[in-house]
């Protein structure tokens, strides 16, 4: 591997003044083989990144820039865009021209789907740059380590999807999902980003909890794409209702079955062999929480079974997990790091 | 009737210090047909009510007695029972040979169970006053109001029950509940009660959200035996995943079914007939909202229909309507009032 | 007094469909002496009233109609105006020409202040009605009943205004203020109003606190300006550090003076003497509490005497206390009502 | 300097299962000239350290152990003690005697004060190592360097006065103070420790505002000790009026002085030659912010001077700057090391 030489890869970001990029600024600027080389954003253009992002102040001195493609350094080995949906969609070409043999980490939604009939489906338009999905590869290490290692591109999996495949894996690998699987899964505010909206406004946040886009969120496809590739031939339904609660981050998912024939022996045993050597997962008892990831690349599950009833659950970080430490993650393995190479912050209590 | 030409009703509270004794002193010190006679508290017997419930100061003068049941008067028309689960089974025959002519609506958990022996399994202890679980009726208003208002004991349901039947009993009723209901249901820290522990301690439950008590909470059992009764025949399970959020009040639950025959007309007719003309139950588009109902004794619900998915949800707040106002409800049915007096406090925004 | 003798009178809200109006159609809507004529809203125009604040659904009809002057109901007893500042002052000559003898009460800060210069200097634009600034009385009513039972025209304090008079006035009285004295005075979010910005956006307000305006908010000359009024030749400085806080509803008030001459029992007879007869004051141990008077028109003060300090606080809702249940309670007086009458709502606990 | 060679001190911690104790975990578990030998508990002893503060597991398989004296090895370098308040002034002769050359930081309050009986009027208890009060340094780091570097037992400033010292050093400095600085200080509920209390009960604490202990707090004497020191001479009284806020991490302070005879000038002049080479402190615009120095040991000063008012803030990481991280910070220091090691850990957003 040409990278394991290298001292450290030279890194861009693009659109890097949201909470995804805050968060990936907070982890590159501290990763010991990362050469942070630019960050756009084009709100804060020509900003101290520090300016934006108060508590990065003398620990860069980056300055956003203007999202330009043809400007970007010919050495750069690695793009992440951490843009809203619909923006990466208009820039990839432009930038395979510029930089052939780049690697990108994409943490929008543009290139999870294979299918651009899909993707208008759920994200309500065109996508603009479809013959580029082929070349995508929809990266959950814990799942598929081996291809993420080999893949240019990478789509960086949504922060629902991340946190529901983890809940339900272990289920679908030990046959213990039937016919449908109930998916409810709650997210902090930060999910809906950094730009001020009625549904996160304060006064109307701060006590409420509600449930939204039920059984049509856009994770949704993505979430059924994966479990198809890794489990072909299963014809298990997914329903999901996704909900916001009144904390900052994370995510909490509860999925439950009735009435299949695995055991409890069964699910433990897929649990186990899905996570017991992973260094950011860990199975709890009871129940995961949100506090206890937060902060962190860390996942908790947990699962009960119970009469004919299983339960399994997931918490993570969605802006950690659910985006920019996965996105890192992706890249350790890309580049041969190792895959924990700056994600060990353990998170705090309380 | 008797007492509607009365002008007030005498009343009394035992174990009126804790969150739901709060709550009923908010609702009856403003009742326009009760005269609120004593309310007691072992631990604050001596102090004024208002010293306690410092919100109360100016509302009355009232002073917590010791929990003596020899010292009710006599001409007592109805006694509340806000004590913790495991109590009032303990004063109930001694209150019943002091005031055998006073009716009785117990907060607790104590008179739901028809079957001590269900009872035993779920609350971990034998119940003390068997005999007398067939003296209470299991007063949900809105779903057996005759038999309420011919009730002389009523078993208030439990707050998880009261959200989670009014999300699923147009279900049963649309017969869209095949083999099997998911429900989770997600409660604020008030529903912990007036003490302190570890689950409600401040920087552990400010940011956080887990499950607990998954498929064996002890409501589950008064849920069952509601919809067996209501629905004879019936061979549904349920399966809660009672969970805490960081909110103070209320409790969001959220049911599904899958590949019922039940089309969405039935389940739109279904909710119709049991809300429309309800004063108290609100039939939203997307979502109920915890904020709307908080403070309220007022439900929504709201139902989503989509390829073989049927998704149900409530919301409530778990003081009110799961708890004192529904109690209030009771009783404005056992002694002829208008059903909502007393109850019409529409919260607040935001 | 001709009112007393009416039944209801008529009222109009113009702006209701902000935080200010919807607490005031919370407290209207459930007044025995008021009957509310009309509603309106720029931006709701058309929509029921119960549509925009879900909680008010089965309590009235009411619709939501453009702000016309023209078409204001001719036997229209009181005009409130709930508009952002600036607004009433471009619509309050038309209304004083349309309905000459109505009454208002105009919760905004356009009539505040007796001087158009002092207006500009802190509102940052001309007054827009300056000739009319006389005819305002400023209805703090505890302070000034008498002038608030003869005025036509009542411009309704400020919320931080409210909260810190409240805490300072027995300091005054008691001639315990000295040169200057210090005030830190923290509100919750709602005080941002309804319309969603980067300081309400909940990730960012949930777990912090700031201070803003330091020095220069634009009730500094309110205050300034009612203590000159009521204790004229007084010549101390205010100095008023605002803060925000990760909460919805309520202002704090701390203010501090040292080396005053005043004894601790001058400043108990003064407290006393300010409050001991006022049914919406609580003089409270050791500190008031914001959510004691959370949803009320209660005010909490407290005062700590040591050594040579003098601390003296205060708690108001400020949706209630701080504009909309103020507005009421200068209503009432105006009318001749029970200075209570519909404001008698206790809070809840918890 | 001996320690410089060393590759890794050997540390151990006492009362380490608290909010401190797993602060001090996170920070030296990843401390690279730190080797922890030890942690114990007397509630947790046998318990692994990952059990209890499970956002560490994978990072330690330490196992807390009973806090015993004599088990204590003797090749230790230093000892914290993050025991409660009371506790490390009853262990402290036993440790010199069994690690005579041992540093010790001790972030309790037993050995901040000087003077016994100043002890005893705060803490409301005798001193039971008034001897060894003389050998304790008060560890500031940024205003008294060198002398942490040269003591060999430091006591650790409590959060409060952390917070409160840095906002008012440079008045101090500045000659600013006059006869009296008002400071009003708010904490969030880490504050109070880890075990539940009535104060820190979720459903009282959310939406809560309270002041507490006022004017007698007992981190005042250390304050006011620490300003005669570096001061001396001066005769300003403070009064600290301390509040709890519904946030779970942070203290915000606020100070303002009337009527001295510093400039703005002079001042500003202060702030900066007060921190403007200090890599953990932040002289911003308008407010510090709580949320910006969250999980981080750096503290965030503002001020706004305007007429003769003059207003300085500060920020700060109760559990962090305000307690374990300023251990660490002196341990460094002690040791000859960076004096940033182990600590630039950035903080997040949001």
């Amino acid at each position: 591997m040409i990278f394991k030489s290298k001292k450290r890869i030279s890194v861009g970001i693009i659109g890097g003044a949201g909470y995804g990029g805050s968060e990936l600024l907070r982890i590159l600027l501290f990763h010991p083989k990362v050469q942070l080389l630019f960050v756009t954003s084009r709100q804060h253009a020509g900003k101290k990144v520090a300016s934006v992002n108060r508590f990065l102040t003398g620990v860069t001195d980056l300055v956003f820039t203007e999202p330009d493609i043809d400007g970007i350094p010919q050495d750069t080995d690695l793009v992440f865009f951490a843009t809203p949906h619909g923006v990466s969609m208009t820039m990839m070409k432009a930038l395979v021209n510029r930089v052939p043999k780049a690697r990108v980490v994409d943490l929008s939604g543009d290139f999870r789907l294979k299918n651009a009939n899909v993707y208008r489906q759920y994200y309500g338009k065109e996508h603009g740059a479809a013959e580029l999905l082929e070349r995508f590869f929809y990266g959950l290490p814990e799942f598929c380590r081996d291809s993420v290692k080999n893949a240019q591109y990478v789509a960086n999996p949504g922060c629902f999807a991340t946190g529901i495949i983890f809940a339900l894996y272990p289920l679908f690998l030990a046959d213990a999902v039937g016919r449908a699987v109930h998916v409810v899964s709650v997210t902090g505010s930060s999910g809906s980003g950094e730009s001020p909206k009625a549904v996160t406004h304060h006064p109307y946040r701060a006590k409420n909890f509600k449930s939204y886009k039920i059984l049509e969120h856009q994770h949704l496809p993505e979430i059924q794409q994966f479990f198809r590739s890794q489990f072909p031939g299963r014809d298990t339904e997914i329903g999901i209702v996704p909900q916001s609660g009144p904390f900052v981050r994370g995510i909490y998912t509860t999925s439950s079955v009735y009435g299949v024939s695995a055991s409890s022996d069964d699910v433990r045993a897929a649990f186990e062999s899905s996570y017991e050597n992973e260094r950011f997962v860990r199975i709890v008892d009871e129940s995961p929480e949100v506090t206890t990831v937060c902060g962190t690349n860390h996942v908790e599950v947990a699962f009960v079974c119970k009469n004919d009833w299983i339960v399994s659950m997931s918490a993570i970080d969605n802006l950690v997990r659910g985006a920019s430490g996965q996105a890192v993650q992706n890249m350790n393995l890309m580049f041969g790091f190792d895959e924990d190479e700056g994600l060990l912050f353990p998170g705090m209590r309380p």
